[in-house]
């Protein structure tokens, strides 16, 4: 749908910003374009305020952007409109950590208020020696919940345009290992009415943080019911299956949604699909250069980012579509398996 | 599956030479890669030649490239391959056109051997006068060919690597209109046995060509037969369905093939698609302020490709996906009227 502008372009659609050249850069740059979009969190919080101090049109919006890097501020907006948040409390000091595990029990998880991503800024801790520890060595706002038994984890990809419309994704499982995302079950395998619920309360999300854009919604399954986990309002790791496995993919919408364009359908294009983390070993083995052996596993959709290889760092992905999850899945793991140099389970 | 390289970047997959460079730059930016590829027919035809003198590993080859460079010689050879070319003469003067339409009758078809692109190069005369202004006013080889009675045009994508997998997407129908390819239906609707022929011969041609790469072959059915009209050693017109349509793209299996990886499957994930190509109507409407209006149309996949508009220049395209070609062919064509301001039909 984007194309690059030439010197014989015609109206241009799109067009990468670089943080590199600062908030000044990036202002000189927003100049003349109709809105603003991120494709990651920014990795400067104050920039999209300074654009629309600035006049310039950022989506999705400084309420959803602050809801999705600030935690804390997140739980209390989620739990006043009576949306399913675990309990949790704002630790500044032991003794809020005492008082908060007093109510609720050991283990606790602590939580970094702003600045976690993939595990980092969440810290599970056992007793009051292990809290105390992790709030003295820490910066910043911490809130406590209680470690929860969950049975597994949830995301709902959800688009919304500035006008109101709204699209879902399929309800999809992360798979976790060591705070990470490793694999993406497209469609989750629980029961419909669980499914249902969890779209619902994505949807009521997005009409609460007036979305203009994409957002995944991360949720807890714990003894059957939905805890609400994260939000990221933005392309993430649980919609990358939707390049191959919808018609119309999360980057393609969140594209539309802040243009206020109409949004593309998210209907399935198979019964299921597998969307596997590629996930490096070590600094050596860099999967790229062995695209060739996945692309020969049928049906596998290979993507690597380009980035060079370092230990547990996310440098591709692998689709698979196919009848069911476990033939998705087989394909998809053993592409990911000829990239990594890993061995599958 | 492709990354543009950064500063941080792993093993580099794939990098765009631009032709500005004349042959000095572009045998400077070839000069550490594995396979130089095109994604046009080359700007200048002796760029290929002069990189394989330099060394360089040039995919698709000299040979299937000059075959869809030259119509006389590739005719030739096709014949001589026994494959369904029509009658043809090379002809250099007003009496090798007299002969040829003492044997074949008017109107003939006179086209440039060289040079042609979208009807270019390609003219009809009803008589001797007719044939003699267009010669008198040309330069380079001609051939001529009777005007043979169409009943309709089918393309045949096929995909080769230089170790041999060969893989063909669904033969498609493209419907032309003053010379131009203003339609692609996904699968062409003709009987089994027509497509199924088409499908061989285009096999065969990638065979006697050695194709590293993928290649078009246009076909003409007159009389329920097949008769050879034009090849593409490239990515064509005929197969951008197959970015929605079909499990791999033309693209992805382009770039597989000239680095002699395996290939992806081809196989369509609807009963049917129509692609309809966005030309623009004048210079002023430029089709990519309306891609807002496009987008309304349910399941329609819009591609505007950044071009400056001008009269009968394609600027773009569009292709739905549906259970049969009307419903996908009236979803296209609307979207496509939207581009272009055009009222469909």
């Amino acid at each position: 749908m984007l194309a690059r502008p030439t010197d014989d372009s015609s109206s241009e659609i799109a067009r990468a910003i670089p943080w590199d050249g600062g908030l000044d850069g990036i202002l000189e740059a927003a100049g003349d374009v109709d809105v603003v979009t991120f494709d990651h969190d920014p990795a400067d919080p104050s920039v999209p305020q300074a654009l629309i101090d600035a006049g310039v049109v950022v989506r999705p919006g400084v309420r959803a952007l602050e809801l999705a890097a600030d935690k804390l501020a997140q739980r209390r907006a989620l739990r006043d409109a009576g949306l399913p948040v675990p309990p949790f409390a704002e630790v500044a000091a032991p003794e809020d950590v005492d008082g908060f595990a007093a109510e609720h029990g050991w283990p606790l998880v602590l939580k970094a208020a702003s600045g976690g991503y993939d595990g980092r800024g969440v810290v599970f801790a056992d007793g009051p020696d292990a809290a105390q520890a992790v709030l003295a060595g820490a910066s910043g706002r911490w809130l406590a919940e209680p470690r929860l038994p969950l049975e597994r984890e949830l995301a709902v990809m959800v688009a919304r345009r500035p006008s109101g419309e709204r699209v879902t994704y399929p309800v999809v499982e992360s798979v976790q290992r060591d705070g990470m995302c490793r694999e993406v079950l497209v469609p989750a395998p629980v029961a419909p009415e669980l499914a249902a619920e969890a779209a619902a309360i994505a949807g009521r999300i997005a009409e609460l943080v007036e979305l203009a854009g994409v957002m995944a919604v991360e949720l807890f399954v714990v003894d059957d019911r939905i805890v609400i986990n994260e939000l990221a309002c933005r392309t993430h790791n649980s919609g990358h299956h939707s390049i191959e496995m919808c018609t119309t993919s999360q980057f393609e919408n969140h594209l539309r949604a802040v243009l206020d364009w109409p949004l593309g359908a998210t209907d399935p294009r198979a019964p299921a699909a597998v969307m596997v983390n590629v996930v490096a070993v070590d600094d050596d083995h860099d999967p790229a250069r062995f695209v060739d052996c996945a692309l020969a596993v049928p049906g596998a959709h290979v993507h690597v980012y380009g980035k060079r290889p370092r230990r547990e760092r996310k440098v591709g992905h692998v689709t698979a579509l196919g009848p069911d999850l476990d033939d998705a899945g087989r394909r998809a793991r053993a592409a990911a398996a000829a990239l990594t140099g890993e061995v599958p389970g």
